[in-house]
């Protein structure tokens, strides 16, 4: 029973500091995130005729608000446990759930946007590859939301469950992050070929620029999930309650830590 | 010298289980895998003529290769060290590193059927956004097999140096099988704005089975995504080098194991 426990004390020794190359990670990670936000703000400003909800230009609020909201809030949502890693859990558990409110409410803007610009001009509804990966990246995410909350805000799940529960969160959190750029990038992908047509293959500005664009999504997704992923940058308090579940259950249960 | 002796005899111990639930994903991605192979040549075949080299049906090599080579192969290479866990390390390497050469060179094929194609009917070339996509996939799948086999199956890397590189080799591996997808997914939707046109909003079953296959395409990379993260299904002797990797550091260098 000594390795876990031993593991906890050193562990608590690192839980005080922040680990030294983690900042500039999250750092250029924004600095990828904002100029995302601004370059997606220019395509549509300079070459799509900006944005207006009464008229044509009420297209333009889709790829925006889904950019905001889908791609760079949802981003950093799922970085607010390694960027927060000194704060109190709750406070952080609360800061994770309200960004991903704010991500979807932003996200259904855009998601109404489309509709009703389809609507006005009478064009079909979901028929292309993108919307299914959309309508897909909807359903999960306010599933995945609502699963969410009633594990870790709500507070009736037990300690064990929650436990159980926490790898396919993060998982799923992942995967539903990396799912909503692949549909930026099939969105994107759609909106150059309707625009440019046969234009796109003479490396007009705007689809120079679109390109880019489409690079910075994957990068952004990339840089997200390297922070989320890298062992040595996880939040320590998550790791000292599984080891403590483990404790526990071995305890309780006679199982050894590693047999689950 | 003596903690890698233990921990290949620790290797013969738990080396002998395999988690209970590991062969019904395993076989659920093999099914996905298999289905997404037969419908891209369902769909190059039924709707787009076939399949020659000398003719315009050249370009149609091009996603059956890439499909068989950057996403069915490339996956399969990232999930071998959790199909083959109680094989030899040195034999699960080996079939890793072929599987990947087999995926590049397939698919170095499906990148000179495009190029040719191009060549001969006087298209432009790498202007689009899944041709740069494609591009960066290429560059980093070759300097991610050349790394990889200077450290991994090249004698010279040390037992330390290697440990310290492995998060990387996996983290962008799978970073690269997952820009693979989303470039595949581009392809393809460029491949249905071109071929179907206008068509496409009118539910064309051509539209229809290259969406659903949009949608294969997605949940192959979500399930190898899953199995090759799952914490308790990673092969056990991988933990176990890296604990006793650190245990060595800490006696030799005096670092604390959380400290790197």
């Amino acid at each position: 029973m000594s390795p876990p426990i031993v593991c906890l004390s050193m562990e608590g020794g690192a839980a005080a500091t922040t680990p030294a190359a983690l900042p500039y990670y999250v750092a250029f990670s924004q600095l990828l995130g904002l100029t995302l936000v601004a370059m997606t703000g220019a395509w549509l400003g300079l070459y799509r005729g900006g944005i207006a909800w009464e008229s044509d230009l009420q297209f333009n609020a889709h790829p925006l608000c889904m950019v905001i909201g889908l791609i760079f809030l949802q981003g950093n949502a799922l970085l607010v446990y390694r960027v927060f890693r000194n704060e109190a859990k709750r406070t952080t558990k609360v800061l994770h759930g309200l960004l991903h409110i704010f991500a979807l409410v932003i996200a259904l803007v855009g998601l109404v946007a489309v509709f009703d610009y389809h609507r006005k001009k009478g064009y079909a509804d979901l028929y292309s590859l993108h919307s299914w990966c959309g309508i897909l990246v909807f359903v999960l995410y306010f599933v995945q939301w609502l699963v969410g909350f009633s594990f870790f805000l709500f507070p009736g799940a037990s300690f064990s469950l929650r436990s159980r529960y926490r790898p396919q969160h993060i998982f799923f959190g992942a995967t539903i992050f990396l799912l909503s750029v692949g549909t930026a990038l099939l969105g994107l992908k759609e909106a150059l070929l309707f625009n440019l047509g046969g234009k796109y293959s003479a490396f007009e500005p705007e689809g120079v620029l679109a390109n880019v664009l489409g690079l910075l999504l994957a990068c952004f997704g990339g840089a997200v999930l390297y922070i989320l992923t890298r062992a040595d940058w996880k939040r320590p308090s998550q790791a000292e309650e599984q080891a403590l579940s483990m404790d526990f259950k071995t305890l309780t249960e006679g199982d050894s830590p590693g047999s689950q």
